[in-house]
């Protein structure tokens, strides 16, 4: 048997107790939003160490940050041969609202062929495919074509806050080749893709206080300002009838798209109705003159992701409520910047806020947009790979998401990022109902043995 | 002793005790907003029906509506006197936010000589100076000088949904030559008033139905209607910058301020800085054009009393949230008709709703505006007793609450009603620290003994 059958046949011997650790692994609540998660949080970390530990990699450490730990593990007996650093995420997204899921977010279930739990595409399934792929090389031939690193964290769902720290002190036990991140969902199912720019994102709260306490609306009404209508009126102002961002400057950097770039996206062009029936919308709407993947990949937006004030309870309490608030973000490319953008905004709420309540905003999050040229070898290798493990060769796109550490990863470790998805659109990421197919699972696994020979080939490249 | 003396020892020896019961019934969570208070509504009715026994009335019974019950009772041995109707109300407001109350809003207590609890000043310790003027003249002089019915509903804080049918039902039951209410603020400290407008209510809910469920922003982003947006977007469409209402028709039915009007409200107009401070706002706002008090009582509302959608937690969650709501009431005065308003604010929705995402509406609350006579022989004689009870003759006012039924008992029972406040505007109802001043418990009582003097003097009234 040669060294590939090998490897294969061990992965198909052992995919049932590969399975039964990933539940293991998904059933885990590693909430990182939420403080009462946070032994969890530690819980998850020895977890998968433990996990890298029995994959056969080397100098497994659970390494301290600000906030989450960071799991390290290392196998570099392949001298000469480049070095490929493997960044995912142990953490995972708050799981409400608990009411829409079908079964449990923490107890993971199989269902037609997918995995069901908060979790399990982002990132849990997607990150164990690499340490699978690891251990079915060490456990058979003894060896990978290259070197690996992991480096796996516990704050990506609240934007990495400790990482890029991390990154700096350990950028000499990190250093690597290549960056190799699973983290997001391929172009369509059957439909592999490398994503060759991901949006960057400018996180922040509004919070507007009125009167110290709620007040009579009938005694109080139409005489003091309310800070729901006055939240309501300085969100409103941000966006024109055309679904434009009004804020100035707010388009400073972004590319227009050009010819070729507009006739790639319209190739790769979803039916708008069968997305808006799928989603159980009217219609697809949006920023007027661009299309859908253009819009959702290409374009900065503006969204306000939760709005609250006043009374949400059974019935009607006729209030004037005493404080309003929002938390918003916006999604960058190009060269938006994060912190130019929320200066942007800053002036626009200075400029538009209403009379009679204090309004303050805070930042809370940041990352920068992130490109890579699709000709690199390393984009080329994965290409490569991904037609040996999906049986046909991905499309090139950009991702409307943000993982902000790519960029700073790339800028840091000054090494090229391959992002190679194995998770579907479909797949509830950060939603009710999170699932896995577990069809890619094993398809994500071949496709990386590939990828490891395939970079082993590949020609040595300039970061 | 004369009767006046007889009564006034007779409260003073027993003003402990009758603290002490106001405490036991303010220490009922009888929150009528809220199914999983319901035990507490039946608790809170029992135990008052109990207190107009033991206080000497006849007839006591917990008569069964639609929803919570009304506590009735009535003393009828004033042959050729006038008989008065006292409403009030036994339910409360939802406590929430609780973090906000020093002490807790069911366990009340005594600072400073206030009653602090939910439901203190609305409408508990004003209704129990009836019971216990009552109790006080038929303990003593064993009769009063008019015939009295107590009708006591449970559903006021939720607009009063089952009292219309049953004062349909029960008119010949509860027939009076006049309705006596004790449910509102006295103009300020130390100025008694007599109410003789309130603005009316509509109350709204409006509910934006984006996606099936919450989608990845990153993924979704700009290409999928947000319905936090939608809703921001067609409320702020409902006002101007100059805090005018721009749904069409609006003002139809409000009348324009006469110069005598105006001049009445400038000679009790408060000083805006003082409140401004008070409320711990920078400054007082709203509709261009009128003074504070003007707005508060003289001039329609729409104001968000809750306004909710997305992720409301600790951290971030870039979502586009599936959905997103409002409750809104407005407050309506003179001939605006709340059923007419809901008319025109859904063709305003109509026109204005956003495209992607479905808008549901739904009126919860309506109730018209009352206004009556201040010339009224009735209310006349509210202005003498309140000279004997509080030593100074009331200001005439507008009260900018809605207390619908009080139209529908003007109408159903064709007779007059008189607003006797012993409240507070300060007093923080529906509002976190609710209380009542115990100074103006005495007084109120006073006043009341004085009323019912009056009001077998004065000349018969035609409703």
């Amino acid at each position: 048997m040669d060294s590939k059958s090998k490897v294969s046949a061990y992965l198909a011997e052992h995919r049932d107790r590969h399975l039964a650790e990933l539940i293991e692994f998904v059933r885990i609540p590693s909430v990182s939003a939420s403080t009462e998660h946070k032994p969890d949080m530690a819980k998850a970390s020895e977890w998968l160490a433990d996990s890298l530990r029995k994959a056969g990699l080397d100098n497994v450490q659970v390494l301290p940050t600000a906030g989450n730990p960071v799991v390290y593990g290392d196998w570099l007996h392949a001298p000469g041969q480049p070095t490929a650093l493997i960044y995912g995420h142990y953490d995972v997204q708050p799981a409400d609202p608990l009411e829409q899921w079908t079964t449990a977010p923490f107890e993971p279930v199989i269902r037609d062929g997918k995995l069901y739990g908060r979790g399990a595409t982002d990132d849990k399934a997607q990150l164990y495919t690499h340490v699978k792929t690891v251990e079915a090389f060490l456990k058979t031939i003894g060896e990978l074509p290259v070197n690996v690193k992991f480096c796996i964290e516990g704050e990506e769902e609240i934007a990495s806050p400790s990482l890029p720290a991390f990154l700096q002190e350990q950028a000499e036990l990190l250093k690597a080749d290549a960056i190799v991140i699973s983290d997001g969902p391929m172009h369509d199912e059957g439909v592999p893709s490398i994503c060759y720019g991901l949006r960057g994102l400018c996180g922040f709260q509004i919070d507007i206080q009125g009167a110290k306490n709620d007040l009579h609306s009938g005694l109080f009404g139409g005489g003091v300002a309310n800070p729901a209508t006055a939240l309501v009126q300085l969100l409103a102002s941000m966006r024109d009838e055309d679904g434009h961002i009004t804020i100035e400057g707010f388009y400073e950097g972004v590319n227009e798209l050009s010819d070729i770039e507009r006739e790639a996206f319209r190739a790769l062009e979803l039916d708008d109705a069968k997305t808006a029936k799928e989603l159980a919308v009217p219609e697809l709407t949006g920023e007027k003159g661009f299309s859908f993947l253009e819009r959702t990949t290409a374009r900065p937006t503006l969204e306000i992701n939760g709005i609250y004030g006043g009374y949400q309870g059974e019935g009607l309490k006729p209030i004037v409520p005493s404080a309003a608030g929002a938390k918003i973000s916006c999604r960058l490319v190009d060269q938006q910047d994060p912190d130019e953008i929320m200066k942007r905004i800053e002036a626009h709420i200075e400029k538009f806020k209403p009379a009679g309540v204090t309004v303050k905003v805070q930042q809370t999050h940041r990352g920068k947009p992130f490109y890579i040229s699709p000709e690199h070898p390393y984009i080329h290798a994965a290409s490569r790979a991904y037609e040996a493990g999906f049986g046909t060769a991905p499309v090139y796109i950009r991702s409307g998401g943000s993982i902000p550490i790519v960029e700073v990863f790339s800028r840091v470790l000054g090494a090229p990022v391959v992002m190679m998805d194995f998770g579907l659109p479909s797949e509830n990421m950060h939603a009710p109902n999170e699932h896995f197919h577990l069809d890619n699972f094993d398809k994500g696994i071949a496709t990386l043995c590939q990828y490891w020979q395939e970079l082993q080939a590949a020609p040595k490249a300039d970061a």
